[in-house]
């Protein structure tokens, strides 16, 4: 179905409809993307403040087949935000969008806009004793709506779960324009298809979130952050299984460094403070949450001291302050800002069963050797088998020397977490980015389904034209 | 679009596909459902032991426009699996398809055949000193894939979630017969569209799931169980908040019970051992599962000591032995045998959000008094919002003399639980039973979506029709 451009006529007709508020200039920051790959286009951008608003502007744009291009924090790594080509959309920003529309902490439930920043999102919640656990590196300018379409990962997952699992209820807009009002703060609800779990994670394919209903958690009354040293992935995992032996649901994130993270924050970000003097080839980093009376700087010495006996770690520190916690913490978090100053080459959100992990390091290790002098940086979420899998230049050598390069080395990565059973998006998503790897490595009879849905839901296909599935 | 019986053409072609041992005799058991309201048909058995199997019956069904019913433990408490109505269908039984296929303890996973059976799925994690915390009174007779079908809750779901939570990927054939290989072992995986969620919960309607991969988890260290005499509903929330403040995620189980069950047992199952000579009017099962170093006895009586202090408990019993667990257990466990021997007039799956649940009992309890005299079984998985609100004759009346009021009664409990943001159907599903509920309190726009689903993977109709959206 060919689809228009937004025009002066178009416009106009949005004009008549929604107030003179709802519009802002397209500045280059809406069109621009973290990993500077595309520039993206927009024929006019509507920041609604409203569910009606924004149903109205879906509406006639369904009526004048103009495609949508749903905006959150812009902080997504896949292009899902930016449409670099085809007609030129409406780019919808839910950024006016960003009350907490109510919290209730005896049922550790909040309903927000779509537009709520993660960071304020966490501060309501602390406000009342409570936790939201989605926690992810972007979280000062990360939308809760962009993130529940691209359902977010990162750091507490192994806990907590996804967004889909932190997410009770939704309110989007569909493709026709009509209103789904689906905000129940219920635990159990089984009437009916899952549309909820179909929008979260469809990147703005199927709709537009507008609102969410949120599972919040008690704030665990003490918490404890250690890092260890391991002396390979395989011990790291032992460690995890030791951990969760020892403190059950309390583990929160385990997290995997490789010395290249360590060595590259050193280059580029002195400033960081960093937790040994020599560093070593892997590092984990455990943060715990323990319910009353129980100490969490004990059970972490605890956790060590019986993995030390075990040839598991090699060496560590527990923080002795939330100063210290924040210090550990910051290491992990400041690495992606590390590797965008060294400039990757090719960068892999993958996931792979949890007993396969050390056989993809290892392989993927030989596998980029065989192509290069390259320097690998291996990070990320090892409890939830999700590591980041990123591929630098020889020290001294920038990214765009081998940039011919790229294809051939995501093509290692990926070939190598396909055939390990592993998925080559772990929490990013599709985006505009890997609607080939989808493709070339998803299953092709689920393919089709989500084709029939999209055609079903979107028959003009407007939402997000190009994004997760190939416009025609 | 109109739908053909099964005839003789068409049992001779299935014939040609498929082997002798997949066809069995229809006998009456796979045409009755527990609460006895429909009598099922069906024009002839399958039960295939492989996916391809199931792959080919669904293929010749859809060539032939043949309605086909997938059939599991037959525990179903909506007429999912009964076809009372219409052509006769294939009836689909995955009873052969039962061996667990693998199993990573070191994973915390398990793939099994939808087949399985509840209990022989608890006793193959077991051997592997791991839980698989989904857990029903039906557990010996229901299988995986009529449980995740029907996003099966249960007694665990305030800890370890509902079906949908515990699993990360199936196998399933799509109603053109197509097979989608989706048993994936990963924790975070964004590759598109939700298919899995969508499958879970939507009743055999889009396909029929033919194996899945489990989410096991570490069997708690030291489990506890405790029963304690509450005041009211309000007092029984505040226990609740009160245990998960002492003991966090450790809180397995929390289920309310009211005094009508309690004589209920003793009226029709004299055997069943009663925990307190004079039954308290509400009262609280809660067990409990720690880690490592954490005793739980203690931890239940530190709990109860605080409690009682507070005015939220009165009286309370600590189980001192595992033979007492069961017992308590037990007590839970039987009410719904106990009321199926009582008769219900009318039974109400439901739930409200948390905050709300003693406004709805107490304006329940007044709604049903206005109807008459009858007497009301107010149980369930309160930590979940979920009760089940069972209407009952008048002492020393049958439910047969009542049948007239049956509609009025569950329309003003659904009328309530609706107006409160509740749900209909909590963990039982749609079925054939709530079609109505679901078309009446349905949000539209979710309803359409849902039948612009079902037409676009089943457009001929034939999966399970007449269940969850009406036939045409």
């Amino acid at each position: 179905m060919a689809l228009n451009s937004v025009d002066e006529a178009f416009v106009a007709r949005l004009r008549e409809v929604l107030p003179a508020a709802a519009f802002r200039e397209v500045t280059p920051a809406y069109l621009e993307e973290p990993r500077g790959r595309w520039a993206g286009q927009a024929g006019v951008l509507v920041t609604p403040d409203c569910v009606e608003d924004v149903a109205a502007c879906v509406r006639l744009a369904a009526e004048a087949k103009v495609p949508v291009v749903p905006y959150g924090g812009g902080t997504g790594l896949v292009g899902g935000q930016i449409a670099a080509e085809g007609p030129a959309p409406v780019l919808l920003s839910l950024e006016r969008m960003r009350k907490v529309r109510g919290i209730w902490p005896e049922e550790n439930v909040m309903e927000v806009e779509a537009g709520a920043i993660l960071s304020d999102i966490h501060a309501a919640a602390e406000a009342e004793d409570r936790l939201f656990p989605l926690s992810i590196a972007a979280k000062g300018s990360a939308r809760i709506g962009g993130m529940l379409a691209t359902n977010a990962g990162g750091v507490n997952v192994l806990r907590y779960g996804n967004a889909r699992d932190l997410c009770l209820g939704l309110e989007a807009v569909l493709p026709d324009g009509q209103v789904w009002h689906g905000l129940r703060r219920l635990r159990k609800d089984n009437m009916g298809y899952d549309l909820r779990d179909l929008l979260i994670g469809s990147e703005g394919t199927l709709g537009v979130i507008t609102a969410a209903v949120l599972v919040l958690h008690p704030k665990p009354s003490g918490e404890g952050t250690a890092l260890m040293a391991v002396p390979d992935p395989v011990a790291a995992l032992k460690l995890l299984a030791l951990a969760r032996e020892h403190l059950a649901e309390g583990v929160s994130a385990f997290e995997l460094m490789h010395r290249a993270g360590l060595e590259f924050l050193a280059e580029t970000m002195p400033d960081v403070r960093l937790p040994f003097a020599e560093p070593p080839e892997w590092l984990v980093l455990i943060d715990i949450g323990l319910a009353k009376g129980l100490e969490p700087a004990g059970a972490l010495e605890a956790l060590f001291a019986e993995a030390f006996e075990g040839g598991l770690v090699s060496d560590g520190m527990v923080a002795q302050s939330e100063a210290q916690r924040a210090e550990f913490w910051e290491v992990r978090e400041t690495i992606p800002e590390a590797n965008r100053r060294i400039g990757s080459v090719s960068s892999h959100d993958i996931s792979v069963p949890l007993g396969e992990l050390p056989e993809f390091i290892a392989r993927g290790n030989e596998a980029i050797a065989a192509l290069g002098a390259f320097r690998v940086n291996c990070f990320g979420h090892v409890g939830d088998g999700n590591l980041h899998y990123n591929v630098f230049p020889p020290k001294g050598e920038q990214k765009e020397a081998f940039a011919g390069q790229r294809d051939e080395i995501k093509r290692a990565v990926h070939d190598l977490v396909h055939a390990l059973g592993g998925s080559v998006s772990a929490e990013h998503g599709v985006g505009r980015l890997k609607v080939d790897d989808l493709e070339r490595y998803g299953d092709p009879v689920k393919l089709s389904a989500m084709r029939a849905i999209k055609a079903a839901l979107d028959p003009v296909g407007i939402m997000n034209p190009g994004a997760v599935l190939r416009g025609e």
